[in-house]
């Protein structure tokens, strides 16, 4: 386990190179940006491969700030995640993430397959002690401006108790932690207020949640991710990656519905096109894509992990975000709140 | 079992005109609305207090055109479901469905009390014969104008596969003879679009849906339901009830991010104030309050229930909707469809 990084010491960021849907243009601009911004506090390594990463570091002189590691195999989209690890030792993922087993590296930033990153890093650098499942939280806006983090967001259906009871461990951790909120609330996504609301899970998890050594606030529902009531949702990831990629088609919702108004007239053009940035403004954080990444929580190691179309200001937040989780030392504290004997009684 | 009802005579349609938010004002003015639209296809009769409703009526001058049943008890948003049948049998709610029970009514409309209503249908007019669970579908706005109808939304947690296979039966003979879709596309609700995809739950009811006789496209994921790209989208009640109250809350957030927005300059609030007209005119459909009610389906009788803040319109789409149900007989072929012991034998 990574403990933390003094402030003096640079913070070791391996970036896949090869992860993302424009890779790798997208990775070195994100790079050049978060160098720019971090100073000597980074020392990425950037692993792909060479023959197309080279000529651009060096046209981007960057070829003597960044180590380059060459990874000939790129992972892509749709591979199956599960084999990658004993079949695709050659892939920037493989390679990026043994840096971290080897003690070489402190986190790792990917806009590849989802799925893949969380199979190869849980199998190559294992759970924190006492976590039941990694899993993945995700941001969502909200009307107070304060991000809610739902977790978790897809990494695993049919979650045990527990398992809840770890993701709103972990989520709060973070959210403390890494948002900055003091006291973060914890709700238990469900379909009605009471304890005696929605499935066995659900209500074995409230019971569980009652008990943590957190703020929870008992059961929130489907209207509450966005209203900012509450800093952290706790669910399965089934539930959770369903509102999640819910929410994500609401803005090209609202895009098709504007133009489809627009399309109706020339007067109709006009009213739009002269709004168009108001609704830019207004709608700008319900752009999953702009995102800086979500973390991996619960591996044994720093994980960030972005959308395939990651733009290069996404990537540049995601290695922002990875220094700040290893300087916070988020894994650590993890393993302080469910490592522990006491803990793991509560399953 | 109502064998629908032919077109000569009156469907008979009780009013549970103590059940919305603002009872019985908006339900008598919907009554009213619903009659210029129907005519003499309609009879209505209102449940409820008299002292109340009497003057009303008689203010409106259709005292003489509905039949008025009194009924001293209202039930409260917040009562428990399970024990109405036994304990308020002189509420509107128990005496309107005693009118379904005794054959006397063909239909019943309320704004109510969704669970007590569900809940009291179920128990004094049973399920239809191979029905697993009555459920409650609502529809989705889509970016094709057409609705999407998401099956189950809250009515049944922790679902069995079967019971999702009846949701589907169910929704899809709805949106066929309802909605007047020639034939409906099912998708069932996932995480992924591979049949391996999601929980146990979810994997056997694909099994299941595989050999169902309607057009099963197979999984689809929450992107998928404000795309318009299938008809009918069936889940259980837990992720189906989380993802409505997400989408309903998601005019609020808009209004609020538009509402801070304004509030920053004078400049701002003229240019929200102008776009107005045009925001409300894209966004109509995705004010759950003006829906004209959802069916619930699988009880045996046609029940149709309404928000609690349904308007005039909302009410008076509902009697029509009511109407409609009766007409086409959807419980008869509900009952076809499910009843039959070849059906059955795929549990």
């Amino acid at each position: 386990m990574n403990k933390g990084n003094s402030a003096g010491n640079p913070v070791r960021v391996v970036l896949d190179a090869m992860g993302g849907d424009i890779a790798p243009t997208n990775e070195v601009a994100g790079a050049i940006l978060a160098m720019g911004l971090l100073g000597s506090s980074v020392q990425l390594i950037v692993v792909g491969q060479e023959n197309l990463l080279l000529p651009i570091l060096r046209q981007e002189n960057i070829a003597d700030k960044v180590e380059l590691l060459h990874a000939p195999d790129v992972i892509a989209m749709g591979d199956e995640p599960a084999s990658i690890v004993k079949t695709r030792t050659e892939s920037s993922l493989y390679k990026g993430l043994a840096l971290l087993r080897d003690g070489k590296a402190d986190a790792f930033v990917s806009a590849g397959n989802t799925g893949a990153v969380m199979a190869t890093a849980t199998l190559m650098l294992g759970r924190i002690p006492g976590v039941g499942r990694p899993t993945i939280g995700s941001f969502f806006p909200t009307q107070t401006g304060r991000q809610t983090l739902v977790v978790d967001v897809g990494a695993n259906v049919d979650s045990k108790p527990k398992f809840l009871y770890d993701y709103a461990v972990m989520g709060e951790i973070y959210s403390r932690l890494i948002l900055g909120i003091p006291e973060p609330s914890v709700g238990l996504l469900n379909v009605g207020e009471e304890s005696s609301k929605g499935t066995e899970v659900a209500r074995e998890a409230f019971q569980l949640l009652t008990h943590a050594p957190l703020n929870f606030v008992g059961n929130v529902e489907g209207r509450d991710i966005l209203s900012g009531g509450v800093d952290v949702v706790v669910c399965d990831g089934f539930e959770g990656n369903i509102v999640l990629k819910f929410a994500e088609s609401v803005l090209g919702f609202l895009k098709s519905r504007f133009t489809t108004f627009a399309n109706r007239s020339l007067l109709n053009k006009l009213i739009v096109g002269a709004f168009k940035p108001v609704l830019k403004t207004v709608l700008k954080d319900m752009d999953y894509q702009e995102y800086g990444g979500v973390p991996l929580l619960g591996v044994n190691g720093v994980i960030i992990i972005g959308h395939g179309s990651s733009s290069p200001l996404a990537i540049s937040n995601m290695i922002v975000r990875a220094v700040e989780v290893v300087r916070a030392d988020v894994n650590g504290n993890i393993q302080q709140a469910l490592g522990k004997p006491a803990a793991n009684t509560i399953e």
